[in-house]
């Protein structure tokens, strides 16, 4: 059963309310929060469609909601907008000295290796707890998408490959596509999985894709002059496996941009755009 | 003689580039940072008019550039945005415990008093200095205007009134508009400037515009839900003054808005399009 949501902080913004939440989180076994945008026509009476966004490293339910600008094309497309955590947060929350492992990158996996696996189970935090949540408690339909940004733009095409049913549609920034020949999710999945490859696999995004027929109308913007492109996010894998599966992905190389929300603020009208079309029209694209 | 500038960050964003320079500032008798972005029409070698913004207490050069959302119709319009920061800054530099007083809360005047009269002169820096170095090292023509928020407001509202030859057209999102008589404007009046009616007076808004001819178009957003409008703001004294003196200002109350970047963002549009109209003109109001 859904805990209650007790509501810390509204702003109105473009008409709309800018929300922040606190619940209980059974799932991550502690305190969460996250950020909700509800558009006009929600606080009007009237259930909209609910873009979920999954966040990168570092991050918390507050960058995108304040950075990313999404709030004006949410306002008027009536779409709302829910950016959870990163992580299980807290002092009984086990945790890393670097940037890249414990609070703050959870990675959108269900733990299983001890310390990690009493909190970090993000996985299905985001697939059924929170949307159980917002679903019971703010004025929604069931139509949702799903879009993030680096290890959220992971987070977001695992969920959406091994999802389709839940999801009218995924999107992506500078995600890191694979994250199992990466050092970030090769050091993630060692600590939260341990040695097992079928895990490791089912939380791969180049690696589903190859292994689904399930198919989702897909959106992946990538900035040229991004810090992490060779190294870590492995988008031309991506591309390969999109090229050899037929997946219905559009892969955007933008030129000049880096790996900052100033990108991601450039280019977020084209994708909530995009979820809208797929979240307003009568059926999923394999419906 | 301007310093050189020294280029710190450099991120693309709609088309332009969103830069965080470095300097040294010979009146602040420090080192300071700003923020400017630059639209597609300037990289492309066309110089363009600058919107200077002021930000409120607390803030850097930074919070206005993540979070206002203006980059996208900037470079629509073809605007420069300058944001510097609210204070000098820097070891040497006298603070106070509190966030109204010293570091982050220069309120753009030209402190008299020890100790804070070896670095806190923000008036002279952002009517002078900054715009020589701007000149002297950007893409920009000698056209400007001036915007601010809260303690920024204040700032653009003092520095138009004072010298309208200098900005076509100014505009405040809740602005502190009549600093000799709130709790911010006096505790800091006192300590930069001691018990000096004269100098109070050149730097509030409301008794400036009694005093002046001098007349510039004016834009200023209040929210009404503005947690800070009963005790600090005083815009109903500033209305009070606008009509008095028929001073060409529209002060626009917004319904359920507070005093966060939530609400700036929601009408940044507007006061940019306000802007460029009187930037493009071929006189002032008043030419």
């Amino acid at each position: 059963m859904a805990s209650t949501l007790t509501l810390t902080a509204e702003h109105k913004c473009f008409g709309g309310a800018q929300r922040h939440y606190t619940h209980r989180s059974t799932v991550l076994n502690c305190d969460m929060r996250f950020a909700v945008y509800l558009p006009p026509a929600a606080l009007e009476g009237t259930p909209v469609p609910v873009l979920y966004w999954l966040s990168g490293l570092t991050c918390t339910d507050e960058n995108f909601t304040q950075k990313a600008g999404a709030q004006r094309v949410a306002a008027e497309l009536g779409l709302a907008v829910v950016a959870p955590d990163t992580s299980p947060r807290g002092d009984a929350v086990p945790d890393d000295d670097n940037y890249d492992l414990g609070k703050g990158a959870g990675f959108y996996i269900n733990a299983t290796k001890a310390p990690w696996n009493e909190h970090y189970r993000m996985y299905d935090y985001v697939l059924d707890e929170l949307p159980a949540l917002v679903t019971d408690n703010l004025p929604v339909t069931g139509n949702c998408a799903i879009a993030g940004h680096s290890m959220g733009g992971h987070g977001a095409l695992v969920l959406a490959l091994r999802n389709p049913e839940r999801f009218r549609s995924v999107s992506a920034f500078s995600p890191i596509c694979h994250p199992a020949r990466c050092p970030w999710g090769e050091k993630a999945f060692t600590a939260y999985l341990g040695d097992n490859p079928q895990l490791w696999e089912s939380y791969d995004a180049v690696l589903l894709m190859k292994a689904t027929d399930a198919k989702i109308p897909a959106l992946i913007d990538q900035g040229t002059d991004d810090d992490f492109l060779d190294n870590q996010l492995h988008t031309d894998s991506l591309s390969e496996a999109v090229e050899a599966t037929g997946f219905p992905a559009d892969i955007r190389y933008q030129e000049g941009y880096d790996h900052s929300y100033f990108f991601i603020a450039t280019f977020i009208e084209d994708h909530l755009r995009f979820h809208h079309r797929h979240l307003v029209s009568d059926s999923a694209l394999g419906g």
